[in-house]
């Protein structure tokens, strides 16, 4: 299997991207459509449309959205700073939907400027985030070759047919089965024939893309073995998952800066050392200050999606500390500030009067960063923790 | 639909329930069973036994574990207090496995002492540990009636079949086809007449217990609609969302202690309020203390699962506070105290200098607490945290 190189696609091809956003989510039990559901801060959707965006490959991405929700679409394209999306206002049912993506391609009438029709046409999902380009490649090499391609997955659950009466009729043997899944792909005139073609009971009850190629263009497709994180967003316990492996997307590294000490250099040395069986590391040892340009340089550069600030103080001796509401200000606004960039900024105090004691301390503030960083939640910025 | 009353089970009948417990979770891809995997520090297998055991009308609840994980399972039964479980070892495969379960009620040979066996018995998994009272009881009628029942849910993905090539053979019309699920039960004697009338090969490659009663038996289940928390922990995906859904039933409740001082009574007022729009609020103005019997009252009896200590400092004219180093530890102690009991305790400080800026300040207080629950994070316990 030969990938394509950045720009290339696989096999040579010119490839474009359809994602069908106009389903209305009912079985979310929402009110907003789940691709429009925030996770982690940002809509489904724009995680799928990123996925995409991000193979080289690909020139065009189609977006398909029901016409109440063409501005929010195009809200989120601007936000996101999405560049080679084309929002279509979708039909119905999801063929029609697919149908109208695929025409920019084709018909005049369709869009102010014709889009480059592709040799091979993705068809993916809104609510798919985690698509990667190695499954895609796959599919478009597939497609190239037979004419249209589909990822699958082993069935999770035994598949029965019930009667009229509401009783079994029969079940499926498992291993004959798959769940047909997304990314899919097709040369651009064999879908869009299928499409052409098919009747309007294909058009309003159908689903399935595959389906309509083999019924009128005699194409079998090729099923391709997809991977675990191809799942569709359905439930909302979807979307609890969904939120959870963002976040263990982004809480890989963690900058840690500290006003060390001369005596408490060890500190800055154990601290890493607790930190780096678990997460990639960068300690410098620096005051947090605006002007400091090593800290705006990281900031700016989004090369740290964390920072947690170390902050150490002298235990006085009437058992009590003091800390300055200036500090405590500074470090909250300072949180406020990285936070518009998705950047989550903590204090933390390490505090240990016996120096026999300072390994299980500096353990203990290892557990608390992590625990912070697994977490990300936004309230909690700013905060001065005590370790 | 007549439900069962307390203690009597629908229809009058006696019940038990069977939970295949010994797959590998291959799919989860970690070294851990998933049934053993802990979910907001409980193994998920431990939930599935509560959801069965706390069904009064059920009798006996039969866990069927693989021999090397026998004594894991001895351990949790007696750390969660599970009073209806017998443990017995598996087979090979899950059918081998089931039927393991059932001779405990059949053969004397196979069990110290003989279980009472039941009119109708119940097929759950250990995976899935959301399944409702309501739904098992629906389940039960049905196959009192029919012999055999099972739930039901719609397909998430088109289901497709294909040929030797790897090619499409045919795609199946989604509306027609079934997720089988669990919940199913029997009546006891047709299953285990199935079982003990069906070949090798069905114990070794079968999984569908109720394709084997319609095969030996001739008994069509009657397929019950089964609600979305059914679903089975497959993938680590599923074992976040499983965690997010008991965070959120965790996070129902919270109780605020307050040292409020006349001179703040305001706050004690406006907090709770704040609250109340998003969870049920129990506010005790009175300081943390270890004699407290009205404290004490509420976390032995588990009334609540979160207790937010609200402290109030003054802030002295230097522009900094001062916090006694006894105060922190009292709180970080009480804390991993009541954390044994799976209630965990945060320390809030709210300063305000500007009455004006009261209700600011207890929104974002209140803010603080929301997230602190619904982030259940059992590192930040103890913390004082500052709004």
């Amino acid at each position: 299997m030969e990938l394509g190189s950045p720009g290339v696609a696989p096999g040579g091809v010119s490839v474009s991207a359809v994602l069908p956003a106009g389903g209305s989510g009912e079985r979310l039990g929402g009110a907003t459509p789940k691709q429009f559901c925030a996770v982690q801060g940002r809509p489904l959707v724009s995680y799928a449309v990123r996925a995409m965006e991000r193979i080289s490959w690909i020139s065009d991405v189609i977006v398909v959205v029901s016409p109440e929700n063409t501005e929010t679409m195009k809200t989120i394209i601007e936000k996101y700073g999405h560049k080679k999306v084309t929002v279509v206002k979708g039909g119905i049912t999801r063929h029609r939907s697919i149908f109208n993506g695929l025409k920019v391609f084709a018909e005049n009438e369709f869009s102010s400027h014709l889009l480059q029709k592709p040799e091979v046409v993705i068809i993916h999902d809104a609510v798919r985030p985690f698509v990667e380009e190695d499954i895609v490649a796959k599919v478009v090499m597939a497609a190239k070759e037979h004419g249209a391609a589909g990822a699958i997955r082993p069935l999770v659950s035994t598949v029965i047919a019930s009667a009229a009466d509401g009783c079994l009729d029969h079940s499926l043997e498992r291993a004959r089965y798959r769940a047909s899944e997304m990314p899919q792909a097709f040369l651009f005139d064999t879908i869009y024939e299928a499409y052409q073609q098919c009747t309007d009971y294909d058009l309003d009850y159908g689903t399935e893309c595959l389906h309509l190629v083999l019924k009128y263009c005699k194409t079998n497709a090729k099923l391709v073995e997809g991977t675990a994180d191809l799942w569709k967003v359905t439930y909302k316990r979807d979307l609890y998952a969904a939120d959870s492996i963002i976040k263990d997307n982004l809480s890989q590294q963690v900058c840690v800066i500290t006003n060390v000490k001369e005596t408490l250099a060890q500190v800055g040395f154990l601290l890493p050392e607790s930190l780096k069986s678990q997460i990639k590391v960068e300690a410098i040892s620096q005051s947090l200050s605006k002007n400091d340009s090593h800290l705006q340089n990281i900031i700016s550069g989004q090369c740290y999606n964390f920072v947690c600030v170390n902050v150490h103080l002298d235990i006085s001796e009437n058992n009590s500390f003091s800390i300055g509401m200036e500090d405590l200000t500074m470090i909250k606004k300072f949180a406020r500030e990285t936070k518009k960039k998705n950047i989550l900024v903590y204090g933390l105090l390490i505090q240990c009067k016996d120096p026999l004691l300072l390994q299980e301390t500096v353990n203990s503030a290892a557990a608390l960063i992590m625990a912070l960083i697994k977490d990300r939640n936004p309230e909690l910025i700013g905060q001065l923790l005590v370790a």
